[in-house]
Order: structure tokens, then C-alpha cells, then sequence
């Protein structure tokens, strides 16, 4: 069980602003500092932008902020947004569910209540508890670029 | 976020097996119950079996049955024996993670606690939670079969 690469990314991209809130970051940037494809990251900032987690700003001088600030920024919320879906089993998605047994087997409510569970960690965590070390997370993305 | 269809698959055959408790129960009935590939079950119960879950009787007569009670067929242990892993976040796991903030980024304790609220509910409970209407479940497989 994981969360998909995407929604891991949309989260070092959240960080990554977090922790550069007096400039515009670039995509090329946030890639170099994590050493992961650009390709990736545009299609996450892209998505960041239309679900106003971000703002962009074109030209020479352009780049992305953060809309809010961290402690504005609930985990749980964003990953219901960046996940495809949070079906732990099938028989979570009546519409695309096979299980002929869905109706009256009582397991699905034990997955339902272990999601729950996980999700509600999420929902009373922000992206500002994720900055405890901010000047070590900043040397290491700065060595990379370096690099 | 999902558990892989071979746990889904797993819950299910155990699930057939408590249900039939009388009887030794055969791969090709169970696939057929479920309308789910035989091929696919094959690979779980072999599985079930070397975990000791099942205990299986070869030739004319041989099938599967449960080795223990469902009350003591734990749902967060079997869920653990059966996905590949539980790594939430590619930085679970020290030896593959490729991300360069590993060590000062506080990310990781919110979801490590997350998926220690979802395990719990699973620790909770046993196949015996699945089974509150058990005569309804076995109508419906049954009816498959004859279908």
C-alpha cells in the first residue's frame, strides 16, 4: 500500500516553496534540488496552480509561490486532491466493483474505518509540520544544486 | 491509495473458506463463485498455505480448508504477509529512497503515524468481523456457482 509518486512529488514541491518564500521558484530549480525529472514536475505544478495551492507568474523574472502560507496547507486535504482515487479494496467503488458479494460482507466497514483512521492523521497535519529542520532541508536541496 | 488486488483476493478466499467450514473447498469453486480468475487464485493459495492460514488434502477428494478459527485470522497481520510492502511514501524505506531530505524532513512522521492508525484498525480485527450475515454471503456465491 502507497500513496502514488505523484502525489509524493506535489509534496516536495509544496516544501520546496515552503521553505523559498521570498522568491519565485522555477520548475528547472525544484528538479535539480531533487534530482527528479522536469517532466514530471510540470504536470504537478500544473495541477497546483488550478487547485490554487500555488500562483504563477510568466516571464524572464517568473516563477511560483505558495497561495497560502504552510500552516495553511492541510495534508489531508491535498491528497485527496492528488490521488487518483482512496478505494482500498474494490468493493470501495460500488460502480466499478466485481465482488458479488459487496452487499453483505462486513469487511469492506473494517477497511472503511482503517481508512478513516488514516485519513483523519492527515487532515490534522499541515504542511508546516513538515518544516521542524528548515536551515538542514535548505543546505541539502542547495548542495544539490550545486552539484 | 489501495491494497494490491492479490490481498483483496486473499480476504476473499478466506472469507469462502469460513463460510464452508464443513467442507474442503477447491480453487476451481471458488473462482468460479467469485467470477474471478483461476490463475489468479492459484498464486494466493499456495501462499495461504505456506503461511499456514489453510491447510490443503491432495487428490480425488482434497481441497482447502481453514488451519485456525476466523476469530484467530488476524486482518492487519494477514495484510501485512500479503502486500509487498507498506511504504507510504518512497522514503519508508531507506535502502530504494532517492530523496535527498530524507533525514531532517518531518513529512515522513505524519504519514508513519497515518499508517500506524490504519494498521491498528486492522490489529483490531479478525475474519470473524467480516461474517455478520453469513447465510445472505453464501446465497450469493452459491447462486454464482449455479450460474
Amino acid at each position: 500500500m502507497q500513496l502514488t509518486l505523484y502525489t509524493d512529488y506535489t509534496l516536495r514541491v509544496l516544501l520546496y516553496l515552503a521553505l523559498h518564500p521570498e522568491k519565485r521558484c522555477t520548475i528547472t530549480e525544484i528538479s535539480t534540488a531533487y534530482g527528479i525529472s522536469r517532466n514530471h514536475l510540470v504536470k504537478v505544478v500544473h495541477k497546483l496552480g488550478q487547485g490554487e495551492w500555488i500562483s504563477t507568474t510568466r516571464g524572464k523574472n517568473g516563477g511560483m509561490q505558495l497561495a497560502r502560507p504552510p500552516k495553511e496547507i492541510n495534508i489531508g486535504q491535498l491528497v485527496r486532491e492528488t490521488e487518483p482515487h482512496m478505494n482500498i479494496l474494490e468493493c470501495f467503488d460500488k460502480e466499478t466493483n466485481t465482488c458479488p458479494i459487496i452487499a453483505p460482507c462486513s469487511l469492506k466497514h473494517v477497511l472503511f474505518q482503517a481508512r478513516k483512521a488514516f485519513m483523519d492523521v492527515l487532515d490534522r497535519h499541515t504542511l508546516a509540520d513538515a518544516l521542524n529542520q528548515p536551515e538542514q532541508i535548505i543546505q541539502i536541496l542547495h548542495s544539490s544544486t550545486q552539484k
